[in-house]
């Protein structure tokens, strides 16, 4: 049975019987689980994360816009993080027995629906984007609901479905495919922020590195030792050992070593099964090996 | 939920009909499921593979007990495989949410209820024998049924549960709990099979290796390779990633480099999760942050 998940932002985290509705919601379509909410005040915003197969997790997001539009009117809405809708962004995920192609096609059926169904325009980003300007979501959402007539004014942001103008109460979506974020940091034997620094400048993709590494280099005061903390954004193309051993190369030439290294929050088990098999010289392995995914067909 | 594997091994690998009843009777009793079977017409012996929780296993192994029980005739049952029992051996090995006390106690528990309602005499095995001398399989099989009812004429080989005397058409049976066997193999880029035997013996507890090491050198003529063969039998305590580094280290002292290694069948996450642990020195990691054991609660 395929996993996908999905983690929409909607622009509503103040109002705990709208955000509870939409999680009702959620909940009430057979074969999506509602793994997690939560909801921030100040960004007034809520992040749902939700798993199952396509045509569930389709209904599922269909099901949370009916709840969202009802209750959201970005017109009085405020709040610190930046956004464009009423259901800001959907992003699809390929958690197993599913292909990114799989999770850009049902971004792009589910953007076509909410997009007839509602006449909200949906923007394609990231995996599901062909045009490489609008792959970035912070580009997308430049503007913000405020300045999105003006935006979509010019022929350069034609939405990928629906309407040319917003949607007078919900503005606009942010609908896509990604790979899952891997949160990973590694910590050094030293108390020299500039090591940190140069390592993260070294391995990441806007200063010349990995292309899926995000990274910047802080300090641990209490520890007295220093971070470099990541965003692995492509666990296939840039996995994390290479990232890994990157780092420890680039920590030698300043005469430092890795202390430790640490997985913030969730972690595909591929990902870690990748380091196995590259540390282990693996020379056949399939997934099919594990006992837990035999015991699980 | 709770996943415990059990591997019974049936003395019956001739006749079909009384494999697919025993089959049969594992697949009739929900919450298992009956993940292979595979019978051996030499060996005369059928191994069935089944998981579930403590309950549903402890009633697929009764049930399989009575199929077995009516069918089967030690005294007319011939095969080149050691057998002391129409049932010979019933493994239980913890996988997943169980303990090894808890796969433990159910093999006490069902070898006590196999002894009361079918009066067959009861050894336990590995973890679930508090006597060394009887933690051995093979050396409680030793003598075979032909030769039980003599073996079990002396103190030493009074059973843990059951009749002083075999079972007239079923023997006794060997019942116990274990860890998950992993077989894996280093292929080393050399012919020479002097290197593998040594590094084999090196490694391997019979001859002052690693407590958890079953290991032999072996020719791989097609490819004029040489490897280590190799049973883990407790991958906790002796992990993959400390066998490989010291096969690496011990080839070194011949000037061999390993070209690959393999696992052969099934290996549980936790073993390459250990491993990925280790090389990528992650400091705190927990299985619950492995994204598909979240989506399987």
């Amino acid at each position: 049975m395929p996993i996908i998940e999905s983690i929409p932002n909607v622009s509503e985290g103040r109002r705990p019987e709208v955000v509870a509705a939409i999680a009702a919601a959620i909940r009430a379509v057979p074969g999506v689980r509602l793994l997690d909410h939560s909801s921030d005040g100040s960004h007034n915003r809520s992040v749902f994360t939700m798993a199952g197969d396509a045509a569930s997790i389709k209904a599922a997001v269909l099901a949370m816009y009916e709840q969202a539009l009802a209750a959201i009117d970005l017109r009085t809405h405020t709040g610190e993080h930046p956004r464009l809708g009423a259901v800001d962004v959907v992003p699809f995920v390929p958690i197993e027995g599913v292909t990114m192609e799989e999770c850009v096609a049902l971004a792009k059926e589910v953007g076509s629906e909410v997009a007839s169904r509602f006449g909200i325009p949906v923007y394609l980003y990231e995996e599901a984007s062909a045009n490489p300007s609008r792959k970035n979501l912070e580009d997308i959402r430049r503007g913000e609901f405020e300045g999105l007539a003006a935006k979509m004014g010019t022929t350069l942001w034609a939405p990928d479905f629906g309407p040319a103008t917003p949607h007078p109460s919900a503005g606009a979506s942010v609908i896509g495919a990604r790979m899952p974020l891997i949160a990973y940091n590694i910590n050094l034997n030293t108390d020299r922020l500039d090591v940190a620094k140069k390592i993260a400048a070294a391995i990441r993709h806007s200063s010349g590195g990995f292309r899926y590494v995000k990274a910047a280099g802080f300090e641990l005061k209490e520890r007295g030792i220093v971070q470099v903390s990541m965003n692995l954004t492509n666990y296939e193309k840039t996995p994390i050992f290479r990232v890994f051993e990157t780092v420890k190369r680039e920590a030698e030439r300043y005469g430092v070593t890795i202390l430790e290294s640490e997985i913030v929050g969730l972690v595909p088990s591929a990902a870690l099964n990748a380091a196995a098999e590259y540390y282990l010289r693996l020379g056949a392995f399939s997934p099919d090996q594990v006992l837990e995914n035999k015991l699980r067909v």
